[in-house]
């Protein structure tokens, strides 16, 4: 029985965050107005998101300085630990060294705090009262009613419908710290109002969740905007702490990984740990395979195509270049929530696309298997979502015994699970299948889009 | 907003734990064998305990060592953090300043595997391999079903029924860490059966659990122990390294504490935070106040009597001499679960009667409002037990702002109360309420005490 975490002083905390397009040999394209189909101007993307954030959405730097404000928050609980998991190891029976860098310590239990705190950070010092958003499993909207309390914002949360029923506990959180949490599809927007008259059992999902969001922020008025947690450029970046603090912190377990894992819904957990280390082989010449794991039943990046699309369901956001299965694609009620997203964000597609990082997709029930097997090893509870990284990292183990090769292994435990039990429940007596989908659904939605496109 | 965290390193973990009957001035009574009115013999306790800890409970060494494998586990998630709750005191605008001592950040979510660790490995070390327990909020049931995975140990957690279905959450999780979860009272036992028998609806208490997870060790046979999370001395000496922590970081954060709290059931939490305090108080002219409170419906340290009692409901453990409210007081249904226990230890007892600490007892909505406050301001979501420390700490800093003193205040908070979100639910939806307790009701179980103990 061992353990060994590697930890960061508060001064060796990171103090600005890692911008990946000034090392991207291809820029990512540009978001384009539906309307026009021409690039997207700061000015138009001001009227929904606050003015900074466009301003690191489309920057160009290299590092960005982390506000003073926002680290002094980020220290609740940050630097968080990276983790030896020798009890996994010695279950696997792996020659493979697996480590694990623990984003479940934050206040909300995710990594989303990351972004969140500087999202109302730089939300209230434009002086916005009101914020919209949405959120899939829910660990999104927690993370943002807590940043939101923090500033005194008010908040109104779309929450995907189904994870409102799975995940009772995170709207009492959302709750607790002051939010107002409406389950979407809803009857407070017209996108709403429209999905229901389709589908009355609509049981939602991000892209719908996202309209409503959108509409409610753009109908409520100057002092409100909108904003999300993942998929967008200023987001991914807010999460690259966690990659810079796991860089330092391999150095002092003396380990280079070989292998860098995050779960991939919208990319924002994943780009957290893998751009860092994405930027080292690009400008330091290291050869560390990133991937991101993605749920067998929502694979935009292993099935997917490359296109442009919108964010959301309904088609209110600018369009944007994506690995996508089209906006009108509705995942399977898998439980990791968060995960349930038909597109992949104009970074992390173009660096797919240029071979800059890999990506599996993993059907549900080996994800749940290697939670276990994580949870009775390390005695951490993982989220679902994390589970598909977890789900890899044994994958990538078994192999290296298989192949009686040593490897470093590094993934990112993105959140714990003592809120998502009932989703362990579910697993334990067996309610929990595999979601087999044809590919013809999936060239359904892909068509659908090829039609609005052109 | 501004917070401040204390962080030792591992290497300054402490290595020993605390042992107060070394230094107190009057030694706490012997538990007696209820036949012979004798006291009570290590090979007597040893059926029921295992044997380490049956040297521990009856030890005077001050110090004893931390056996290198606990340290190990320990490692996973300590040392705990001591933070500055900056945002709690700005919104209380008081002059004190307020710490606490996190304990909410281990595996699962509160500072039971502090002892559950230890209990697990000796009786391990010792050939055994199955366990009973009782647990009243989920807390202690949970802590050591993942000590219990951790050595092999199989589990079976009699659990407080009110707490099953307030709780759910907390049996999933000992469930997920692979114990056995029988709500109490059930028909597994005699001391149940008889339970059930006189009032099927019985909500059960920690005392009936108590009954039938000792009940249930004795039958089982050889390679069977019984374990429990409160109340015994060997149990409080492992909870003391959360004090020993705190002193190490006080001293960092270059603060003296005025006042120490800690929440009270059976006293872990609060001899873990307090004990180390009172060493300081007793041996080296330190004046530190220690303050246990009590939820108003279940005072056993502040309306109880000193007698010599039952530790469980029916009458199976050993006599000990406590503060309590008769073995067989039924407390309210308060979310508290922890909380709900008639008495108060030998060692604290003896501590109360002789003045070296004090006692508070607080009502549960007011308990609710300090939580909430605290969860607003510092972003932790405290357990409903832990509450109850967070509400004597506000009163404490509210009187220093009516008194214009300075003062420095540290609690304890025992765990988070992420899984417990259904108690605020029931507190925001003003469906809690506070419960009076009169004279009589005191009286009836203390009067029936008299009669069995002449």
């Amino acid at each position: 029985m061992k353990t060994k975490k590697f930890l960061l002083s508060e001064s060796q905390m990171p103090t600005a965050w890692y911008n990946i397009v000034a090392d991207m040999p291809n820029k990512p394209l540009p978001a384009l107005d539906p309307r026009t189909k021409k690039p997207i101007t700061a000015e138009a993307m001001s009227q929904i998101f606050g003015e900074e954030l466009v301003k690191q959405e489309l920057s160009t730097e290299r590092f960005i300085e982390i506000p003073e404000q926002v680290q002094d928050l980020y220290k609740i609980w940050r630097p968080t630990p990276v983790v030896r998991a020798y009890n996994l190891e010695r279950m696997l029976d792996t020659p493979a060294k697996i480590y694990f860098k623990n984003e479940g310590t934050s206040p909300a239990g995710s990594h989303k705090p990351n972004t969140a705190i500087p999202q109302a950070y730089y939300n209230a010092k434009q002086g916005i009262k009101y914020l919209a958003t949405e959120t899939g499993g829910g660990q999104w909207g927690s993370a943002i009613a807590l940043a939101c309390q923090y500033f005194n914002i008010d908040l109104r949360v779309y929450m995907v419908k189904v994870s409102c029923q799975q995940k009772p506990y995170r709207k009492l959180l959302m709750n607790a710290w002051g939010a107002n949490v409406i389950p979407s599809p809803s009857d407070t927007t017209q996108a709403g109002r429209d999905i229901l008259a389709a589908d009355p059992e609509c049981s939602g999902n991000l892209g719908i969740a996202i309209s409503e969001a959108v509409e409610s922020a753009l109908a409520h008025g100057e002092d409100t905007r909108y904003c999300l947690g993942s998929v967008m450029n200023h987001v991914l970046l807010h999460q690259t702490i966690i990659g810079e603090e796991a860089i330092r912190q391999m150095e002092m377990a003396g380990d280079e990984p070989d292998v860098v894992i995050g779960c991939f819904g919208g990319g924002s957990n994943f780009a957290g740990i893998g751009f860092p280390f994405i930027r080292r082989n690009l400008c330091e010449g290291k050869k560390t395979r990133v991937i991101a794991v993605e749920p067998a039943s929502c694979p935009k990046l292993t099935r997917g195509e490359f296109q442009y699309d919108f964010g959301d369901t309904v088609g209110l956001t600018p369009m944007m270049p994506m690995y996508t299965l089209g906006h009108t694609f509705q995942p399977a009620n898998i439980h990791a929530g968060g995960l349930r997203y038909h597109g992949a964000g104009s970074i992390v597609s173009q660096l797919y696309k240029d071979g800059l990082m890999e990506a599996v997709a993993i059907p549900q029930l080996e994800t749940f298997s290697a939670g276990m097997m994580f949870a009775n090893s390390e005695g951490i509870i993982p989220a679902p979502e994390s589970c598909h990284a977890i789900a890899l990292a044994v994958r990538e183990a078994k192999k290296a015994k298989e192949e009686g090769k040593e490897k470093t292994i590094l993934f990112n435990l993105s959140g714990n699970g003592m809120i998502d039990l009932y989703a362990f429940e579910q697993y334990f007596n067996n309610k929990l299948q595999d979601h087999e989908l044809p590919e013809s659904e999936i060239r359904r939605a892909i068509d659908e889009l090829d039609k609005i496109i052109k």
